[in-house]
């Protein structure tokens, strides 16, 4: 099952990367520069994938904060908010982005739903497909979250064209210990 | 940049998906299922793709920690501890690996170093690639990264084989809100 | 201001918890003995209150969770959960009340608040003052957190009492590195 | 033992926070309010002490950040790290210090240990007796713990002072959610 798990997970994954718009890409790339700071969010394993983009936008240069840790501070209309959420109905998820659409704040969903209610609280809509998917090689959330873990470290390698970077300028800023 | 990086992502990760050893696999899972609790640790985004894959732990039905986090009780002989280090030299995680060895937990070290620091201290070395990358489509960790969420969400489906479990039976263990 | 903040905080916090029933505390002390599994959730400075006394718990020998991290695990009618909110109308912590008061674990409520939404859910509440506060001396919720702090650390010599078991005991289980 | 417990922490803290110098208050406050950014770093309930701290600087609008945190950037030499250890000996405490000295920023130690390895590491050093304590009534590091809790949020009070800040200030910058 080992192998066929990984290419059934890599094959899928290309086809919904493949799948996501060259406008969404772009897009997203202009949000994200535009913003003042960069909130995420997400439940569960895709707060861990939310995590993971989180700390390469530090290394970016650009000011990022993941929701609900110790000293994130309060999101203001000039910021945007990443929220990650497979079904698109994750309560706390929901929470947040209620909150933060009457404060104005932009707000990017990554969602295999595209009609969730998180869909309905989105800007923008980057879907990456959960479907077509085999439960026994790639259980629950699986495909979608390691999709979205691509997905987002494709987009650090747009944002580096974009912002003029190099692999060296992120690990200047690259913190290590513990 | 976008489309190039993901592809790269792919394609390098199969390689070196491809190239663990059967027998790795195989020991792996043994030792996950001989022991009494699995503990996982690692720092930055290996730690977060340790987390991943100790949520999935749980929802197989075993006892697994995350070091480091509040209730995270102590490690005993009978345990093992799965370390995840690209370098293999991160401190925090041989300071893990020095405690845990003294202790006579199984180490398993999941590393692109198989001749590091970590590697030394492990009764079992995953080797996950981290080379032939291209540093501004896949910089620092990344592809190390996403190779070992990969690996792990693999051996989750061959996990549910040798424990007769379907999604369903994950399903039913997989912690809601918050 | 500094000797005058630490002198109103322990005053007040004493009279505070001089305003807890010995009923409650034998209540409380039951419950924890009584149940499979106690979770632990609270939001901002009120969370980390109950990661103290989580960690606690488990260098007791109970077996305990906070809800949101890693490897929780899911909630059963056998366990109990308690819930800390100053306010008692923090919405993620009545999200998890709700969850749970239909699961049927038992729920204990500490907030300042015993007409609150969190106080309704709750099958045992224990009132924590947050009041007579000098605003400049114990700004927003400092009081009540401070006073919860010391409660349940009270509350652990209690369990130390009840269960028979000394430092020592507590030290044997405690993790160490990290 | 409940009320016994309580009374015993609350008049030992009171009797530890009375021995802090004023002069150590001081320095204190003036390297926070030149420092560029405020790090802090902790293991275990000292680590949650050092998240309660964080948590309120970044309402008096000062940045600050936990070590080990997603987005926790890299120290620089204009900034100013605190380091929670009542025996100053952890030994991730210790890995901080050691890297956060080479950088040059300023350390200050919080630990019950004056002549600890970490207190050797200081600029300053706030002294917080874990001593005269019963076991039985604040095991281990309790006394440590609560009494720097409180002296943090009496700091607090002394920063709203020296910086003009009332309550009202701190509520505008306290993220609310999840």
């Amino acid at each position: 099952m080992f192998r066929g798990a990984y290419q059934h997970i890599l094959s899928l994954s290309e086809e919904s990367l493949n799948g996501v718009d060259d406008s969404v890409v772009n897009e997203t790339v202009d949000i994200i520069k535009s913003s003042n700071q960069i909130f995420i969010y997400g439940s569960g394993r895709s707060g861990l994938v939310g995590k993971f983009f989180a700390m390469r936008l530090v290394q970016l240069g650009f000011t990022s904060y993941f929701i609900g840790e110790t000293i994130t501070p309060i999101v203001t209309k000039d910021d945007s908010v990443i929220l990650i959420s497979n079904t698109g109905m994750t309560k706390s998820t929901l929470l947040v982005a209620s909150v933060v659409k009457r404060i104005g704040a932009k707000i990017i969903a990554i969602t295999s739903s595209e009609h969730s209610p998180l869909a309905k609280y989105a800007d923008l809509v980057i879907h990456v497909a959960n479907e077509h998917r085999d439960g026994s090689l790639a259980p629950l959330g699986t495909l979608f979250e390691i999709s979205t873990v691509i997905l987002l470290d494709s987009l650090v390698a747009e944002l580096m064209v974009k912002t003029g970077q190099s692999e060296e300028d992120l690990r200047r800023r690259h913190a290590i210990w513990v």
